[in-house]
């Protein structure tokens, strides 16, 4: 996991000769390709490529790789993400009185599961202050009640900015984000408590109970102005019989959303997700 | 599989000593309990039974036992459903084009994994006869368009009572049945290609391909009047894919609607599934 | 879950009526029945039994009930376990290194998902001291060498004696116990970090990925003197394929793990469990 | 899927510049990658790669592209393996007495799922001679006891020459074939009634259900001299309980069977599997 790797995603239109063209340019500088993987959206004529490659024993460094990758976009009509898996992204996990997806984001963290670092936790509610104490992780109590709600996402924003924040973790945040917040800071996964297009909106298991569905999910996805409907990363299910009440269904999906959550987020900090045409394509 | 059972599945109002009042009624008669698994719905205060046990060697025969539940039924305010095991049920199964549920089903009964006569198939299209014909099983095409509905349904309901049909099975159908055939014959398994109530309605796998869904499923139900939202029975679910097309979740789907099909019908066939409140309790 | 039950469960050799003489004794007392369930092993000739009904309103009181369950015991040549939902057991929590599984209990019996109490952990490391201590619960470290097992056992067996412990959780304790120990304290549930029987004995994802699993497991059991073949409670598995490295086995593995372990507790504490035969039914 | 298309499978040591390599000699004479996969195994330093293009409009027909291959071999000290997709392999599908697997397959074949000629199945038992009537294929009855195992071999090898077959797939053939076979025909791939490396051997359900697991699999694997131990290509996997008895988990298995041995067979097919270090790599 020390190894130091270079990391690009790559989306252009079709035609051939792009594998070649890329892997070539890798090649020329001495790059070790260590994983390289390629779609071909065959009905959208669109070409999707994430290749990783060792940093040491490259022949450019990082900024002359981010000036060479932007003439590759420019020549080949395309959109690159590039990044450097030593580059920790600063993550900022918003929650609310619900600690399960928390705890679990924070021990695997702690455990080297996913790489990133915690700078804060945002949260409208002082329930989950002791667990952050615990993991010594700064916890910002930013109330929203419906009188000052553009007000609180003003005062998210600034701690956003100021911690220097690259995406945020909607941790069972149960709040909804507005528009102009959206605008403004877009990069934000969230976990849905059901499996996504089903039970879209409020109590997701008081709806699944009353349809008496035999399997529940949780649904981890990218955050849209659309509400529930940005793009899916991860999905989990659980068996659920007629003897589970809602509590049950509560208590297995906690299990289902602290899982989809963490994966989720793992596989898009390894940037293994690219995100097109409201959908992904994740590379595994 | 041999050993001839009594099976009685009871609902009624929840009280204590219903289960020793079923349970004594049965050994009073000298009756061996095979499976007994009772269910209370504490919202609906409602009291859900299914006992089986041993034929041979019970002190009542079949009609004698039919009076007394129902003077069980009388007593308790409940509603029961008796049935032996050495009685198979006529079951017609209902195709269209698609073969891939129909022979899983036959191969199925002729395997000895679902007790049930299937006494004819029943088809708008002619496509499926061959297979019928390898199973050597009557093949009646009734054709349907939009001019000719009630028609067609009135020759359907014509052949079901010849046929003294139990139950019906939408295996892979594609024709909606309307209000007033199912007035008139409600005892209907289908299968739906999705994972209820997830894209409900024509072409889910192409509703699922445009989500982005990690997973897809399918779902087998008993029809209502309420298109796709009867008592779910039996869902099942597989990974899917930025790789997969349309066409590779079509071919998926095939595999989770045979066993979803399967797996319900013989849950049903079996009595383990009671419906209530517009959902089922399975006992397993 | 705040209703106070009593929970029998109840082996013995299988005859006609037992249901309905368990069934009219609860009935005769004012029981009501929430939950019954039973199983006839017909190779066996055995009968399981597992009857959950209200405490309150019923006519006997905990000893009363335990001297009448005596009395069915003798006369029905059986074996029960009495339980009653308001007894919480005291569970010991034996760790090691690993933090995965205790966080999770931890929090699992903070959430209020497992009914027990957790007077202490032993552990033969120090590391886990911290996490303890955050959950304000004791940490007893017992440093195990091979000059010392049998002393550090018997320290282990006197604070199991001192702080009246009911059961002891191995979750991740990395050490086996001396049949010497089994005898004096036999009740215990271990995960083990493997699809048992497959690859019993140490580093069980080594063994995996040496043999190109695609499916990796873990395996909850109440522990035997025979090593990794008690009695099975749950499994749990994941996809993995060939790029998984044996760090990413283990990585998924800590899930697996968490999961099987939990619910395999969460079964025993609700008594969903009867061990017979060197095999367990679990009543769901 | 009536795009004819070339599908490189490569293995070599692992070194820079590799993919570049590949894939440009493939831009080199205009082909249009449709997917392209690379594995590195680190551990043995090895480099995998699976590249599919279009063979309409590449400039080198198949006896070409076959030559220059061979001298990427040389030149890379690789291993080559090249498939057309419009060139269907001849299977011969062994079988015994139980038709699921063998009706399974058939159909699929029909259906298109499966890209293969099937020219003839090989049986030791006349049972199954009609399901292969219905399909119009051949079926040849080569009877086997302990007195002729070495002829009714040599029968099959001729068979297996006359109808110049490349593969074979023992679909519950349930005869161990000798090394000698397998030296002269070492294309197989087999169904086993187990979660491998769980329950080698004979029957595996009875030793399932003696054990008590909680879950059963099922598990396809190429054929090696070593019994089950050949490398993996897919395994699936059921839920069980106390209730199920082994006539049960024989039923269940069937299921299991027939699904992991459809994948396998069309992951091998659709050339996506690369077997290497008694393992597989599969890339989906």
């Amino acid at each position: 996991m020390s190894i130091k790797t270079v990391i690009l995603q790559f989306i252009c239109p079709d035609k051939p000769g792009l594998v070649s063209d890329l892997a070539s340019w890798i090649a020329s500088k001495n790059g070790n390709i260590r994983h390289a993987d390629h779609h071909t959206d065959a009905d959208a004529k669109l070409f999707l490529s994430r290749i990783e490659w060792d940093l040491d024993g490259f022949l450019l460094d990082k900024n002359e790789i981010t000036s060479e990758v932007n003439l590759l976009e420019q020549r080949l009509n395309g959109k690159a993400v590039l990044s450097f898996s030593d580059d920790f992204p600063n993550v900022a996990i918003f929650v609310s009185k619900q600690s399960h997806c928390l705890v679990d984001l924070l021990w695997r963290v702690k455990a080297g599961e996913l790489c990133m670092n915690v700078p804060l936790v945002i949260s409208n509610h002082s329930d989950l202050e002791e667990i952050c104490s615990n993991f010594s992780i700064p916890f910002k109590l930013i109330q929203v009640n419906k009188n000052n709600k553009a007000d609180s996402e003003s005062k998210i924003l600034d701690l956003l900015h100021e911690y220097n924040i690259d995406l945020g973790v909607l941790a069972k945040y149960m709040q909804i984000l507005s528009s102009s917040f959206l605008e403004q800071f877009p990069n934000l996964i969230n976990i849905h408590h059901s499996f996504l297009p089903a039970f879209k909106g409020a109590q997701p298991y008081h709806q699944a109970w009353d349809r008496g569905v035999k399997l529940i999910g949780a649904t981890a996805h990218y955050v849209t102005k659309d509400l529930d409907a940005g793009p899916i990363i991860e999905q989990t299910i659980s068996n659920v019989s007629h003897r589970d009440e809602v509590s049950d269904l509560i208590r297995k999906g906690r299990d289902l959303e602290r899982v989809a959550l963490a994966r989720a987020l793992r596989l898009h900090l390894k940037r293994q997700v690219i995100v097109y045409r409201g959908r992904t394509a994740v590379f595994t």
